[in-house]
């Protein structure tokens, strides 16, 4: 095949699969958002169809020749086309591993399971959750066995599709070294006294929090022109191109700051997507890079920044307009103290940024055994409740609030959760980096957050998947992976609030 | 062909066609209800895509075999089958009566006046918008003369795509017995003293308005789980399946009845679609049949019912419960009076339901006069407002209020227009029908309108297209349409609103 032919033909199938995936993004957004309960079946049976046409793009012979023309004629062939036949060739390889019939029963397994997942957690009804989530194992594990051709423990095969380069031989001391640094410092905050200041025992109309959400997003940055608000069960962000992402809250009556914090994730996402350059969208370069670098954008507003001490004043003047009564008499150091009170809890997306990274790692260490087979899924509730009391000292009530409080497995995303403890761990690296170029606090306390989304930007959003995630990182981070960066960061922010050390 | 292969084909298309609709359809409704602003970008790749797709399904020279082959075996298919193959020739034959060349120069043609239209609409610019029209005329001619091949009248042709059997011959004496019997009537009414009661005047917050909004659809008999409301600048239905159907609706603080209105009728086009069989869903039996049928339905809730003086009490008790300060001290029959007020205005959208008909007539009588050739498109404001004048007394200001007001003629729907008024005249005679079976006004005085959603589902929504409409409204209004009906009703209630006779 000729290199010009093999490019128009990469062009043609990236047009499609854009069409394909814009068409499946919004009908995913619509069914968490707005769509009636009901909507599942004609929706399952579109995206059943959509799939299988997306599947189609790259299928037959022709697809890997033409890839292959790409590749063998990289000295002919301009950057964005190169990378993209890269990246096309991993999601190639990935996805014929499955026959398109187990593709395809995949996704209609998943939407299920999604559905019932839903369900269960309302009811707190494992069992009604557990076949689906066995199905699920099964498929990611032969899935695992076929991709990692014996070659590779299955969890290691997984995990690299979210983290390129993520390994249990990385990930087991990364973890060893949090529980190490972290876990004598949370016995002495139990230890003092709680934080716990009356004002955040008010109540916080949602019609207000809606307001307020707006001025979040318009105090990160984000233009409402590009990016709206919705409301789900469990929040999530789904870029389509630059100029149009959503993100998703959920708001609960006695506590302003679980959407808020919702809302500040997201729009972290959100940013990162809209930061892509130009003349990356509609093709696969667009949008962020791994869920390791992801997770370090919307975890850098969410903790870095907004969980700061120079925010918490732009913060606490937003807050004292939209909620005048609830805040009155507050000032900025309580606003401070009462955001980022340490106290194990059940919940991962609600516990503060000390103690987030140990849910994680119960986590890491359930799909573990779950993905290399040593624990059945008739065990799970079980080991989940047992690793909260070992680890956080917290006994779990329900599995609501304990093994179906998360959306991922549902949608059979083993090996998502450490790329959340990356994120944090790589964000702190970067902060470091970006100190060193801009004042960051300056910047926090005037509550226009515009310039840290500029050196973002500049460093990491703008090349979307140009750059291999690890060249990304380096450029960012200044130097490679080191967990010290993170647990000083958590010791000296912890230590301080608590008047340990 | 094998007719098995042929059945097995067609159902293949019709998934295809379902799931490529689905997916349009919900890009639609998110583009127009929570989509951000710049989001056009990447919906207009998509949907282009997407229309491409379903182009194709039936592209090609098979298709038409496959046709043949289901329709020549009517003994050997199914009933359902057979319908389907049927409809989808009539919608093959409607297709291919224009070129390629000429049917996607069309599409170009149509997505350029409705730009132009809306400009010229706020600007009031009809020299603007006639070179536009002109092409769209003769476009439309073009069609109905290869259609019809010179042995129908052209209108004739257009009349039967919206409303199958509709024809100038049935038309003309039906909208002639509309005047003459409502002329009168309206001339008497202005001479009484306008119905203008205080407490319309009121503002009613758009907050309480969405509750009421999730109240009137409780009323109506609309199940939440099927159904959501959105909110949009021109209210509309789209429904995907029964189990998946979007109505919208534009709140006016300053007018708690235009909405309230559109949620009602919206919500009728929504019972229709969510009434049809299960086993009709996800082939192109689903939903509703003519455009003057599915106006029957959603006409048949906003005015035969929800205009009724039975159906004010319960609706009074609603609007006290979420506006008690709006509507103190008002009853039942000061509401009744005040959603029937009739006064000649220019808006057909807003007009009530007594001089409605005569705004539908005004356009049938101009598209006569259109497409059969005798009038010329500069001369098309002098004849609308000179017919205003004559038929309803108001004088058109300027093109925004007169000739430029609808969207239809700028989507080159010409013909659409007399569907309204038959929809409305097809609903009395359903009412007429369903008073012998059922306690109509008992039920409307209950506010609870199930029971009369039944009825309607058992003769008309459960067979989605599997009938011939004709069938069909035979079926529901015990006879062949009979102008008499409705003029009738009409007649009966405003003279008893205004005390004449």
């Amino acid at each position: 095949m000729e290199l010009k032919t093999a490019i128009e033909k990469l062009n043609e199938i990236q047009k499609a699969q854009y069409a394909l995936r814009h068409a499946m993004s919004v009908i995913y957004v619509d069914g968490d958002t707005v769509a009636p309960k009901n909507s599942w079946k004609g929706r399952g049976k579109a995206l059943a169809y959509l799939s299988e046409l997306d599947y189609k793009t790259t299928d037959g012979p022709e697809y890997p020749e033409i890839l292959e023309t790409i590749l063998a004629n990289r000295e002919n062939t301009d950057e964005k086309t190169f990378r993209q036949a890269e990246l096309m060739k991993e999601d190639y390889d990935n996805m014929h591993v499955m026959s398109m019939e187990e593709y395809v029963a995949f996704q209609e397994l998943t939407n299920e399971a999604d559905t019932v997942w839903h369900e269960a957690k309302e009811k707190s009804d494992y069992a009604m959750f557990a076949p689906l989530l066995e199905k699920l194992i099964d498929y990611q594990k032969r899935y695992a066995e076929r991709k990692g051709k014996g070659e590779k423990k299955l969890y290691d095969v997984l995990l690299d599709e979210y983290e390129k380069g993520a390994s249990m031989a990385m990930l087991d001391p990364f973890f060893q070294q949090i529980r190490e640094d972290l876990t004598p410092l949370i016995l002495e905050i139990a230890k003092k006294p709680a934080i716990d200041p009356p004002f955040l025992k008010n109540t916080w109309p949602i019609a207000q929090q809606r307001i307020f959400s707006e001025k979040v997003m318009r105090m990160e940055g984000i233009d409402p022109d590009c990016c709206t608000l919705g409301e789900t069960e469990h929040p999530f962000t789904d870029g389509m191109n630059k100029w149009d992402v959503r993100i998703t809250t959920h708001y609960h009556e006695e506590d302003a700051l679980s959407s808020m914090f919702s809302v500040i994730h997201e729009g972290g996402h959100a940013l990162y997507d809209m930061g892509s350059a130009d003349d990356l969208q509609f093709t696969c370069l667009a949008g962020g890079s791994t869920m390791g670098i992801h997770e370090s954008q919307s975890r850098f507003y969410e903790n870095l920044i907004c969980r700061s001490r120079a925010f918490c004043k732009p913060l606490l003047k937003v807050m004292q307009e939209v909620f005048p009564e609830q805040t009155k008499g507050v000032t900025a150091e309580e606003l401070y103290r009462a955001i980022n009170k340490s106290q194990p809890s059940l919940i991962r997306t609600e516990a503060d940024e000390l103690t987030y990274p140990l849910h994680v790692m119960i986590r890491y260490e359930i799909e573990k055994g779950m993905i290399n087979g040593d624990l059945k899924v008739s065990e799970l509730p079980g080991i989940w409740n047992e690793l909260y009391k070992k680890y956080l000292g917290v006994t779990v009530p329900d599995d609501r609030h304990g093994i179906l409080q998360d959306s991922h497995w549902s949608g059979a995303g083993f090996g998502y959760f450490p790329s959340y403890a990356l994120g944090s761990a790589y964000g702190v690296q970067m902060l470091r980096q970006m100190e060193k170029d801009i004042d960051v606090w300056g910047i926090a306390e005037s509550g226009d957050l515009r310039p840290i989304t500029a050196w973002l930007a500049d460093k990491i959003h703008r090349y979307g998947c140009l750059k291999k995630p690890q060249e990304v990182l380096l450029n960012a981070m200044g130097g490679p992976l080191d967990a010290s960066f993170y647990t000083g960061y958590l010791k000296d922010k912890y230590e301080d609030l608590y008047g340990i050390g």
